[in-house]
């Protein structure tokens, strides 16, 4: 079972599943393409023959059958290891836990496009500015921290349905978000935050992640990455 | 069980779950609240106890237990009802059915920002100077034709997975917005969408849709609605 990802740096779709197996245990291979989203680059070309979207992760079985939608990734790995703690055991809980997971899949869109994943960075200057023009973003913010927040106080922890599982890591990217453009948020959900930064998987995407070096314009609108080190651009 | 919804001229998600609740033969109460995204209106008050993010639709169980995000309901629809062919029975074709809803749940979103779901209207002379200006709706244009496509010919039809499931619930508002806003699609993808129009459960919805009559100005950017007879606004 190959599984595709972008950036590692920058990736927050790609880091879902991945650090959801690595976290578990599950057994794959990686196998990495750098962010390129022009058509016709090696990027698109690779991923021609297993994802009609051209986007990343996808999952693909060793003989060629391939889901290009963390979402759905979730699910199959969660048919196929049910042994495994992905999704809560009790059905109401699980119909929780999808519902959070399919809220973050389709919404969150300012903290999105406001605050792109970026672990390398320390844009906490920019996250304060922010924070102070941008309404949507102060509202994506409210929910996450209000989610996070019945959902720990409902399951009394570590993580948001207990152990760690889909949910966490689809929360995953936003715990990066927060963390690096310094969101305020409350103690109980900092906390949380934290502890998810060092799970089994996120703290290995993580390390990985600022170990690659690998800075792209076209993923960096608040630094200046020409430079040998990385500088902020306003 | 209550499936709350919103305006059936306008609620694209709202549709979702209800055509497939309703085509199945799902027993259900439906309560319809008609769309005011005021803070503190009564769309927003009904849904203070049920929905964290006031958004439709939210299926309720008889205790209280609410679930708000629509591809959330399907999947407990298909654990509640496993002999219902909600989703494909095949492993592989389920993770295909569940890739493409959510494809769907988080994308297309040049289709449905410039094409809002308006079942009432006529709205042809619209989607072909869209068509013409806007390259995002023309790629999320290939990209329905293409996923319909290449589900139908793997399946053989008549529906995207074979019988009527959650996938073709999940495009029955794409269907909408082509038909409306007279977007050209294949034949095949043609006749496909109008099974979809005439399918048990979305014929009932397109008909009370029809029917309902309650014009919302900021559900429509092109129709001007202040008359006793909608006319496009340009």
């Amino acid at each position: 079972m190959q599984l595709i990802i972008g950036n590692k740096n920058y990736s927050s779709w790609s880091m879902r599943p991945w650090v959801l197996m690595k976290g578990l245990g599950l057994p794959f291979e990686e196998r990495q393409l750098r962010f390129d989203f022009a058509p016709g680059s090696a990027f698109y070309r690779a991923l021609e023959s297993v994802s009609p979207t051209h986007k990343v992760p996808v999952l693909v079985e060793d003989d060629g059958f391939a889901i290009w939608d963390s979402l759905a990734i979730i699910e199959y790995l969660a048919e196929r290891f049910p042994e495994q703690p992905i999704w809560p055991r009790d059905a109401r809980q699980r119909a929780r836990a999808r519902t959070l997971c399919a809220e973050m899949h389709g919404g969150f869109g300012q903290l999105r496009s406001h605050c792109p994943m970026n672990i390398d960075a320390d844009l906490a200057v920019v996250g304060r500015r922010l924070l102070a023009t941008e309404p949507g973003l102060q509202a994506d913010l409210v929910r996450v921290v209000q989610l996070w927040t019945d959902a720990l106080n409902a399951s009394g922890g570590p993580f948001l349905f207990g152990e760690f599982g889909a949910v966490d890591a689809y929360f995953a990217p936003v715990v990066m978000r927060i963390t690096r453009y310094g969101l305020p948020i409350t103690d109980l959900t900092q906390a949380y935050a934290q502890r998810v930064e060092q799970a089994p998987g996120v703290s290995d995407w993580i390390r990985e992640a600022m170990a690659e070096k690998d800075f792209l314009d076209f993923e960096e609108p608040y630094r200046d990455v020409s430079g040998p080190v990385p500088t902020l651009k306003r």
